[in-house]
């Protein structure tokens, strides 16, 4: 909990890259630069402005090269981009991304069916990609899908995932993203498995990546923070689904998050009011209504007028207190 | 947190009534008794089934007595209702509930608003209501709502809440239920606000009643849980709006607190199978669907296929491993 001074948190903002990617519609190039350009003024850490996967894979985000060539750079903001292999690489570091953000999964299957690859080929894949950010001295973080659990396996062994860790701390990723990739992980469970990384990798910056599927997102933030954590991924609108889950909520929204984190006296660096300005943006480009609660609902003191008809209930009320003599 | 032996909790329903107030569609009375009764068997400690109020005022629960005649009462559970007013508790004595829930608001002007009367002629009626429950020996709780905050008035003062409950533990009410009405709360002022009531009322039994208005509605659970409280109001697949955030999620959804806290360890007496039985036949009810996420996702462990086409993703993996010598 906050004492005197906040405690400062990392926000990084994911919609644009987890988020629209799994977006039926392609929205438009111009709007997409809009947006992230929306977004850096507001406070961010971190943007993962796009993903360097081939285009014929992601359609939806088929534009990365303009995206990234054509955006406003905020000094203070890392714009990240999500790279599978050497040749999304070699594209991004053409466009000058400040980190590279590579994703494999804790779980066997899920790797298997998202990325056609076993682990040990994904690691092996992703270790020639982080030597081709190392020689061009951009930092590499790393995205583990299925941290808290698999939707075709099931539970995820906790020492997997340390086993897993371990090896991108050892080619030299400067950080670990926990990603609950489904929405399996629970409160308990978020706080020892981060305990547990921070342990045994003091030195990696860890990142919290939870999805609210199963309704529980923000309280795994809490959990994630109450172990330590003080950066998390979240996504604007809380879009970005699961295909595991249709219909559920996908990434805990960027509104939702920081409206609780700044009312408990965080310091997230962003401002409620304009995270909900651009929400609204981003739901006139995808065109259809987002899982987030603090776009619709407003800050919990937003003031709402007293019904109709109020003034004369109040004093039919004050009048026949008066003659009752109550007090 | 729950060590060996899982702490045992409370569940209180409040669909039944909360929720289905404020449906615009009237609900067979049939088809309540039917719900009511399936909730009953569930495990719930106490179920709210309807209320007292004027019929014409909530239309859609003028069968309270005939749904309190005829619902099956199971031993273990307490049968509650909301009772307005003597005249509410004369009817509900003759259908003999278990416990007698009065409800009044922290806020002035929402107290106003919503009763057309003072806080301090809600207190002298409600006087009344708690001295004909106890010559019936029948216990009292009071619901007050507002209690983290007013749509209308913003911040509400935590020393006129403890104030407020000292005045129904005066009266001699067993219990009181802090209601955060249209979502305002917030984890930290949770815990302070629970902690401050217990300390005050060591005496009185303390339930949280928390809507989700502002995607907070889990970790204010948890907050309260840390601050000592055991006993929570949710409703089944979330239903019961807040018409000052139109849109928004209303109570907590039973389903999605209790999956978390058994995930947790928690002894909350409800497996969630039943519930999410029990939530797509209130979907059919009530025609729309449900704010709950839970009911949509499945519990965490819920296993899915693979995608099309794997045995063949995997064994083509394998033989590309197997040629480069892969570990």
């Amino acid at each position: 909990m906050p004492n005197s001074k906040p405690q400062k948190l990392k926000i990084n903002e994911v919609g644009t890259r987890d988020g629209l990617q799994n977006e039926p519609i392609f929205v438009d190039t111009d709007d997409k630069i809009a947006l992230v350009d929306e977004l850096s003024g507001l406070g961010y850490a971190k943007i993962e402005v796009t993903s360097f996967t081939s285009p014929s894979a992601i359609p939806a985000l088929r534009d990365a090269e303009v995206v990234m060539h054509r955006i406003q750079r905020m000094p203070g903001v890392v714009y990240t981009a999500l790279i599978p292999n050497v040749r999304g690489g070699d594209r991004a570091l053409e466009c000058g991304v400040d980190e590279f953000n590579l994703v494999m999964s804790a779980s066997e299957t899920h790797n298997l069916a998202n990325l056609r690859m076993t682990r040990s080929q994904s690691l092996t894949q992703l270790a020639d990609v982080v030597r081709l950010a190392h020689n061009a001295q951009v930092p590499v973080n790393i995205s583990l899908s299925c941290v808290f659990g698999c939707p075709m396996e099931g539970e995820v062994s906790e020492s997997e995932v340390i086993n897993l860790v371990g090896k991108f701390a050892e080619l030299g990723a400067v950080g670990v993203t926990l990603c609950d990739t489904t929405g399996m992980a629970y409160p308990t469970q978020v706080t020892q498995v981060c305990e547990a990384v921070l342990k045994a990798y003091p030195g990696l910056n860890v990142t919290g990546h939870f999805h609210n599927t199963r309704g529980m997102g923000l309280t795994n933030v809490l959990a994630a923070l109450q172990a330590g954590v003080t950066q998390f991924d979240m996504s604007l609108g809380g879009i970005g689904g699961c295909p595991y889950a249709p219909g559920a909520s996908g990434n805990v929204a960027t509104e939702d998050v920081v409206h609780m984190l700044n009312c408990m006296g965080y310091d997230t660096g962003l401002q409620i009011e304009g995270l909900i300005a651009a929400a609204h943006h981003l739901e006139a480009l995808i065109g259809h209504d987002l899982p987030a609660q603090v776009s619709r609902s407003g800050p919990r003191l937003t003031r709402h007028d007293p019904p109709a008809g109020f003034e004369e209930i109040r004093e039919r009320a004050w009048n026949r207190e008066q003659s009752k003599g109550q007090i």
